[in-house]
């Protein structure tokens, strides 16, 4: 038994006794239970137990230099004793320091000190960071559980969830496993759903082979994906101003620069995406042409002919985000369905009209593009989910899913009228796209900080989507607008709040 | 009606006759059906349909030059008339120029040649191509269907697929849509799953709270998150030599340098990892410990301990694949159960033991590290699939999974014994681990090389997976192996390939 015991620093306020080298006691009368530190070596949740007081106490010596590196522990049996706790805690103690690196044991002889090295760092990142930074409403959205939640960027789970019937899921059982004996899936994704969703185009005018379609885990796998293949570090990459930032993220953690095209009501400025073009020299244009985020706006046909010119002389490659095309009518002006597969990936998704726990999204568009993409998503996902594919394409064989969406637009349309007369109450500018879609862009009166009422609408547990957010260089103040999504319009705590804030 | 037609270049063996400018009669008497032409611009699925020929002769003279920008086409009826075609079919092949972007249409006005653009390109990425051609054996298992297939990395669908049955189904339904109004998911996973996979790494000593496991979609998810969050390009990264080549290429894309230790039966050689840690100052190392892909070897405990301390002294990260962890014996080492949380990353998957077709895996490890991973998978897929997340815990929870795993260790053993049997009748010297896997490491005779092999093999419509392929610098004959996977060693056309090739 060869181990040393230096003096404690006194963490936790205890103070060993001094014991003879080569012959160790351990501490002995300790004050259990006695008052728990803040330190970073207790887990919040075992803080009060005597084990976790016991082995916190141990690591303390440890780390103050009390115990050297391969120093054998007391035995379970007298330390016990010193601690005055039952054997079973010291044991549960030790335990612990095993298992938290603190101590190493060999079998048949006790327990050790291990030599402590600080845990591997995490890399530097500053892009990382940035996009970090700017996913941050989403994080909230995703985790924070507001009363109200105007804010929100996705439809209510009780609007869209329930679609999905146990007999689609039996449906979708037997396509795989069973007698059928099948092989893997396509690594492009289930292909009946690719046919499936190749005729749902068609009837929007795109016209698309189902080969191909690309399945992804969702909207959001899908431009990860895109960007991915298409965009390099530094590379200048043209988006909506405002527009998504979820989008701006993946941008920022790729190290892309972003030069903002100014979106208006009826869609991106095409002056203004020529000149940035040109200036920048960027060959790819993110842009949601209908019932946009955040402004709600659909592209008109004069200026989505306009936007695909320009991105025929500049060689651009159009990213066309339509994950509300299922709501939306099939004659709205698609880029897609004017371009006749050259230069527009078009991103569909089911997550806002389906079911958010599926994650089934897709890319369409020109061979050379998606060959590409199918070989991105192979590298690094290998397949898509085949088993939830089946599921979506089993509810959308049966028609459940086309009775679904009428219901959900007239529910859209119904919560976007009672906004739309709230709004107008208030006298409020506020833009309802007629097409459909969950957001409307609520103009603030002057004077009225978008960043400043989102801040004081949370203390109220009311989440407002300050405007500023979305735009690509968002600074907070930027904008007079808020994002509302129609859903939750209903909820009269809104319009009270707004009332009260910004005319009382 | 003003356009040109200038002479055709003859494509198709066809010649036009001459017409007068602005009086335009299209060309007649065309020899139809004539012979189709390999060009690209037809699509071989219609390359033999009347509208096809048309629309491709069209496209030619177009792309000769014999129609001028702007210019319209004859009106339907004409066009049928000078092709001596059916209108319907002339209107479909108009159509399938407006969908090629060939012509556009102005509604009430008729056809007009559009301007051509190039489509657009897809950017030079030399770390992307390198990273594709290593992915090529990946694509050859997923979509080239061989009759004999022992070179497959993964087990036979019948072998995992069915043991999801409705009832899990119907249970994982009830926990989303329907009456629960349950919100969106956890963005780090359905979290009474993580609960169970905490439950089942503590019966491997792996201590982690549930908070400490993201989910992913399947093992290769995982590692791509892990490699985005860790490796800059241009890092060193330490790889097993051989190893796992799907990681190889996730590196590669991203522009690692991968930095080779040599992996025995075994495991890694840990005097080899410390030379290669600190010569190259890499941060990360990526390892198999277990049933390693492509050796079957297993990691031992004496050298699990080295290798730990090597990475304690060195400050790096290690991520340990266990995609193969729910065959193998709990007792079996594993770093992640040494380590304590401190630097190890346990990657688990339900790919190759439940069901290729649900992609549901994780991650496991320290909580800094977690909580990295978790806003990487929020910035770049938001969320993973509740809904086979909730499939895979209610598969779990009734010990279908286990029952399942009894059958599945007893079928890989028997198949084991069958490679052994035909390896050592061959004479030829054969790793097949006593722990369990997949994987078996067949050493060729002198002289035979394993791609020469390979290559044959793949003619006579048998997949054989070269041990070359497995060496982050694959060179082809690098290696005198084969990776054999035993669920297919009961094929007996291999130990007759094999007899013949080498022994003949």
């Amino acid at each position: 038994m060869t181990w040393l015991l230096l003096p404690s620093s006194g963490v936790g306020g205890i103070q060993p006794k001094s014991y003879p080298c080569f012959k160790v006691q351990f501490w002995s009368n300790l004050p259990l239970p006695y008052q728990t530190f803040d330190g970073d070596n207790l887990m919040g949740e075992h803080a009060n137990t005597l084990a976790s007081q016991v082995s916190a106490e141990i690591e303390a010596r440890i780390r103050a230099g009390g115990l050297a590196v391969g120093a054998r522990l007391p035995s379970l049996r007298q330390g016990a004793q010193q601690f005055g706790v039952a054997k079973n805690t010291m044991v549960e103690a030790y335990d612990r320091l095993v298992a938290r690196g603190v101590l190493s044991v060999r079998p048949g002889s006790g327990f050790y000190v291990r030599q402590q090295f600080p845990a591997p760092a995490i890399p530097e990142r500053p892009h990382l960071q940035q996009a970090v930074d700017a996913a941050t409403l989403l994080s909230e959205q995703l985790e924070r559980r507001f009363r109200t939640r105007i804010g929100e960027g996705r439809p209510p789970s009780a609007w869209i969830e329930g679609v999905v019937a146990t007999r689609h899921l039996r449906q979708a059982l037997a396509g795989h496993g069973g007698k059928s004996g099948q092989h893997y899936d396509d690594p492009a994704g289930y292909l009946p759903l690719r046919e499936t969703l190749a005729g749902m185009l068609a009837e929007r005018a795109i016209k698309v082979d189902p080969t191909n379609i690309v399945m992804t885990f969702g909207g959001n796998h899908a431009f990860d994906l895109i960007i991915r293949q298409l965009v390099r570090p530094g590379d200048p990459v043209l988006v909506e101003s405002p527009g998504y930032y979820p989008l701006f993220a993946k941008l920022k953690l790729i190290g892309a620069r972003m030069i903002p095209v100014t979106r208006t009501l009826r869609g991106p400025e095409p002056a203004m995406l020529d000149a940035a073009a040109k200036a920048s020299g960027a060959r790819v244009f993110f842009t949601q042409s209908l019932a946009q985020n955040p402004t709600g706006g659909s592209l008109d046909l004069p200026t989505a002919h306009q936007i695909l010119r320009v991105a025929e002389e500049n060689g651009l490659t159009i990213v066309e985000d339509d994950i509300f095309g299922d709501l939306l009518p099939a004659t709205a002006p698609r880029l897609a369905a004017l371009d006749g597969s050259q230069r527009v990936l078009l991103v569909g998704s089911f997550a806002k009209t389906l079911s958010a726990t599926l994650r089934v999204g897709y890319v369409a568009g020109p061979p050379q593009l998606l060959g590409a993409l199918q070989a991105m998503k192979m590298l690094t996902v290998v397949n898509s989910c085949g088993h939830t594919e089946r599921v979506v394409n089993a509810t959308l064989a049966d028609g459940a899913y086309r009775r679904h969406l009428g219901r959900l637009r007239r529910r859209i349309m119904d919560s976007a009228g009672i906004l739309s007369a709230w709004a107008r109450e208030l006298g409020m500018a506020v833009h309802v796209d007629p097409a459909g879609g969950y957001y409307a862009w609520l103009r603030l009166p002057d004077g009225v900080s978008d960043s400043d009422l989102a801040r004081r609408a949370a203390e109220r547990d009311i989440f407002l989507a300050p405007g500023s957010i979305f735009y690509p260089d968002g600074s907070p103040g930027q904008s007079r607008h808020l994002r509302m999504n129609v859903a939750y319009a209903g909820d009269a705590r809104v319009p009270r709040f707004l009332a009260e804030q910004c005319f009382g």
